[in-house]
């Protein structure tokens, strides 16, 4: 019996991980699911699947059966349930198995309390954007969640490029690479760059030169509608990667194309969600003791 | 007798310097302008009145009955301008009287050509956003192009503050003090401060602390649609600033207040200005050779 | 009766503070040196003395008497005591009223066992140098335990200087000012703008421009043996610090020179003192499980 | 004939270049040598040894027989010829052939003026040190003037290792590598990351995290006399590379010790050399109008 009242009514657990604690996390979401008269099913693509197999369904099946996709592990399962999943349209709600994450905001030990009301209509919707690189005329189409990144394979090791935005020339830069990171990914690798922390309501991306030649080179802040093309020089031997996955190799004979995606991420969180709570959390920013508005 | 073909029908000259390179350039731009049949006056907040004399007009005046500020000088100039005559909604065009800057960018050089073509209709608007911070409930509000900064008034002295945006609490932070900054002021005292540039298309705000206590105090990045709101804990003596100019005592009995206004700036440009060819120019970003798109 | 055993024979007990806590651990200290038959005072300059008129001693005769000063409080008492007693001879022991410092490193809970092993002659000895400025051929000199900081007084304020090292010109620059601190330096204020880490035992300089106009102006690290020269330019109004302390002005007349000075600082530690045990307590490094050396 | 007031008596002259530039140079290094009555060789390593059949000598010989080698080329260059002849024994002189570097400071159009000043004897002498790497128990030693690099062999790809420094821990730590940086690599990839430039007569190593995972990192300089030591984590999959060169497999099963070599390295310079004057060439320092001290 599918309670009519539930929001979301076939719900897929996935996790990258292959951990007791996963398993056991599992088995709880499937009680609480089952409860409130849902059934749940596993992604042929997860690690939990093969303890799981009578309830085990294709990727393809779950996109589209599934209205939700319950995603555990840290930010990096996330990531791949984004991509195998939330691209295409289903939700991702993000269970962390150690501590909170930015994009994994619900914690084992609330997770019935939290699951439950979510399930209800208790939830927050987090709309968050992919980009899409493509290489010349290639009809290839990498997506990535946090961040693209053009980089020459090896440390301590230049390559040379041209930047432009919307087709206007901006700089020729010799570093290590170049990180193009969307609001998500700048609490992800762009951040370990010393890169600015952008809260996620604003549509930017960051443009930052890792390791750069020269001492004027800066982090640049732009927008998300703008198009970034870069173009390798002759001599560079460079390789383009997506949220640290892949490694498409790139000439100078075609530009790289970075463009926002037409497809979003829809994330859900609990209703006490907060980007600056989860800064705090993560970051260790001061807590002070909020003072109330006078 | 006026040309019905020109775009401005009235035009001030300003200056804060005194000087005789401004006054020389003063002069060739009454010379283009009378040839254009546009006749110009001098406000007198500028430098350049007294020898101009008989052009002479209150700034109230200048609001009223000019279409265009021309200022000669400067970024610092320019902010000058802005605040006078800019905030009231009258147009400036700035003239560098050195090299260019990120908001002047006609060179004497070129002032008689590209003057002409601006009058005569060929010119690009580019919109600014002021920022406007008031304390507590007093009513006056101060207006800021680049950055308002919260700070202790001294080198090396802590103030602590917690900061909300959007009534959500933020951190609490003790340091030197906190640069809000447009993106228009990325390119001035927040770049020293090593933020990011902004380009000037998105909406948003450096958020920067200077000298920060603790090791993971990172530069923030919002929308300018936030309310920025500070709270000064009880011992901390502090002041606000606004584009380097001004220093308004904050206690922590009155929270600083921090919007976008609802005025803006219009800045007049020729239309080959480039906000990307500026940052080459200025911060010697590599002008490699701009490939063709192929 | 005083025991030939005792490493020390006299000793001042001093803080810059007025506080219960300080007073409650003052009178602790008295007990665990009468215990060991050790006399104590308390220097004039105090907050402490007024309690304890009849132990009370001027600076002067501190100096001359004791052979160890007792600091209680934080960082900042240290400083204080560094430079009322230290710069002539006096070694100094820190007690940390909160937290551990970087100087302090003796915890109120602690303190009767690390105390009495410190007295029988337990104790590591840390030399640190001061820092001496004078400016232009004025008699004065002052000391600086972390740092001298030359400044425009105001935040984004700039001044332009002029720096030599062993009067070789180094370069010209334009920023808020320049700080210069020691290895000891390094982790206060310093360190809040970015600059590196030093270990105590590297005798060197940090020289680091405070948002420097130019984006090439790095930090400069070089050796505490020589000579800094700073020459401020004909139309900036700079000031001298020391610790944040003193605003001394300074005029493009007379130059500025910063030298080690002859006088060092002892600095008395328990035997399990560690500088990098320090950090991981006040930065938050990783503790990690140490690994045995296999 | 050789002249008896030449301070230099055999010669080599190498480049890892192969370029027609390289070769007019060595042509007219040979005729100022050989009005000179100094006859040179050309290392059979090197580049240019083809077009100089006859006086090609094994690498082995030209540390046996010659007292000078001659970099032709880039600072790239002079470190091969460091790692081939220098470590040996054997001093270097670096020719640029484009712009000046940190560590070739003769320029092309001065080379016959500043080459016979050097072999009469007016020169300076630079001695700096080289870094050894080893690996466990492992023999080999490797030599590294810049910087040695332990690091994941990918962009985004974190290991974690513990520092220990003379045996004691220091920190664990999560990032994309970690360079060790001798005062003399200051200026090349550690600078890239945004650290310190230190004076080569301080004997200092800098210790930069790369993109590091936690935001309390920092950069740490320390005495080059100490040893560090770097032991990674059992998932951690590292390599080490020595001045951009070699990349070797590094297991948690082998600790990495790094240590100041016995064998320094000699750097001939003309005398007008200065390390503050490369700076400003080589990273646009303002140069100003250095004042005569008053």
């Amino acid at each position: 019996m599918v309670s009519t009242r539930n929001k979301f009514k076939s719900i897929a657990i996935y996790s990258s991980l292959k951990d007791s604690k996963v398993l056991h996390l599992a088995n709880q979401i499937i009680e609480v699911l089952s409860n409130l008269g849902i059934e749940c099913v596993f992604p042929n693509s997860s690690q939990i699947t093969s303890s799981m197999k009578k309830r085990g369904l294709s990727d393809k099946n779950v996109v589209k059966k599934c209205d939700l996709v319950i995603a555990i592990g840290g930010d990096g399962t996330l990531l791949t349930s984004a991509r195998n999943f939330g691209v295409f349209g289903v939700p991702i709600l993000g269970i962390n198995l150690g501590n909170l994450g930015f994009l994994t905001d619900i914690q084992p030990s609330n997770m019935t309390a939290d699951l439950t009301r979510i399930i209800k209509g208790e939830f927050i919707k987090d709309e968050r954007i992919f980009l899409e690189a493509r290489i010349g005329k290639d009809k290839n189409k990498y997506k990535a969640l946090n961040e693209v990144v053009l980089h020459s394979g090896s440390i301590a090791q230049l390559i040379e490029y041209d930047l432009y935005i919307n087709d206007e020339f901006v700089y020729r830069q010799r570093a290590d690479g170049l990180i193009v990171s969307t609001s998500t990914g700048s609490t992800a690798y762009s951040l370990s760059g010393n890169g600015p922390i952008i809260s996620p309501e604003l549509n930017a991306l960051i443009l930052l030169p890792m390791f750069p030649h020269s001492l004027n080179a800066r982090t640049l802040v732009t927008s998300d509608h703008n198009e970034i093309r870069l173009k390798v020089s002759d001599k560079s031997k460079a390789y383009l990667s997506m949220d640290s996955h892949m490694n498409i190799k790139v000439s100078s004979k075609n530009d790289v194309y970075i463009n926002k995606a037409d497809e979003g991420l829809t994330l859900i969180h609990p209703t006490d969600h907060s980007f600056f709570s989860s800064c705090r959390n993560k970051l260790g920013w001061s807590l002070g003791v909020p003072n109330k508005k006078s």
